[in-house]
Parts: C-alpha cells; sequence; structure tokens
C-alpha cells in the first residue's frame, strides 16, 4: 500500500472525501438506513452510477455499511459504520457555515434533509 | 445573478469551497498575512496558475483579502476575510478527524502548519 505524506489533517480529510459527492451522501444517510432509491432522491443531481461507484469506495474505507436482505425483491440498505458517524459529526460546523452563508447571500434553500 | 438551490448547508459550503485546494489554501493562511510564494510552499502540489485563479475566486467569494504594498520589488500578501476566517473555524473539526484518520491508518504525517 502506497503512503502518501499529508501536510495536515485537512488533507487527509479532503483525500477521503474526495469530491463534493461523498460529503452529501455522508450527510443524506445520517442516522438512518437508507435504500439506494432513497440516497438518489437524496441527493439530487446524482447519476446512478456515480452513486453506485461513491457508495462502493465509502464501504472500502470503512465509512457504510452495506446489507443485503434475502428478499422478493432484493432490499439493499446503507447506513454509516462508527467511523462514517464521526466524520459526520466533524461535517456539522461546514453545514452550518454553508447555512449561514446562504442566508448571508439570500440564495433559497431546500433542505431535504437535517 | 442566477439563484442556485441547495439541498443543505453543506451543499452550499461545498459548492463555495469547490475541490481540495481551497480548504487547503485557507487552511494554510490561518491568521497569518502570507505573500504568494509562502501559500506555494504551503499547498504542495498546487501550480502557480491553479493558486493564483483560487486566489481570485477566493477574492471574489469574500474569502481573501489582496493587499499590494507599494515597494520596489512589489510585495502582495493574502489574509482571510471575516467570513474567511468563520470557514476555517468551520473546517476545524474536519482537520481533526482527518488527523485521527492518519493515525488509525499509520500514515505518514508532515503538518507544515497547524
Amino acid at each position: 500500500m502506497a503512503i502518501r505524506t499529508y501536510v495536515c489533517g485537512l488533507d487527509a480529510a479532503v483525500n477521503i472525501i474526495g469530491g463534493k459527492w461523498k460529503v452529501l451522501i455522508i450527510w443524506a444517510i445520517g442516522d438512518q438506513r437508507r435504500r439506494f432509491g432513497e440516497l438518489r432522491r437524496q441527493v439530487p443531481g446524482i447519476s446512478e452510477k456515480v452513486l453506485f461507484q461513491h457508495l462502493r469506495e465509502m464501504e472500502a474505507n470503512d465509512l457504510v455499511v452495506r446489507e443485503e436482505f434475502d428478499e422478493v425483491p432484493a432490499r439493499v440498505e446503507y447506513s454509516l459504520t462508527e467511523l462514517g458517524h464521526s466524520l459526520s459529526a466533524a461535517l456539522q460546523p461546514l453545514n452550518d457555515w454553508g447555512s449561514q452563508h446562504m442566508q448571508r447571500t439570500g440564495t433559497a434553500v431546500a433542505c431535504s434533509y437535517s
């Protein structure tokens, strides 16, 4: 495994998070168990392929657990691991900052989840 | 001006922050007044062009102030605005999370600024 050297914790966090989608997926899962379709609706603009790919990477990074239930039709649910929950908590202040910024600039808000 | 609708504060924050560079630039400036060359050294891997472009966008978004001093050679310093400081504070828990994650996974750390 290649060892990357980070300049700070933020660098490491940003490297795990990648682009904007993972942050929004973590936020959309929150304390819930979410099905794939629910997540797609709650992260507007994300494609099925990109959501699937990110969820797989997040499973590999121990942020998300995928559970498959032996039902017909098959039911698959995603939830946060302990590490995922700790990342979600660390994102709370950034969420609050963004909400304040939206108020400042008068941007419309339609928060579908808290 | 186009009004974008955000699904949550985090969405808005991520939209302002853009990719990984702005987060790292904000963190590198911190409470200091930084010259361009200093910032380049403190954000390893960033090109001159990308740093310049991001600093301009951050000025436009009221996150950063650029001050030019009438000296020979010309001296230009960047510092955070009040909004930039508030974003920096909101990023602290994410930095802490990243540091803990690095410890967890045993990744080498070389934090050039705190």
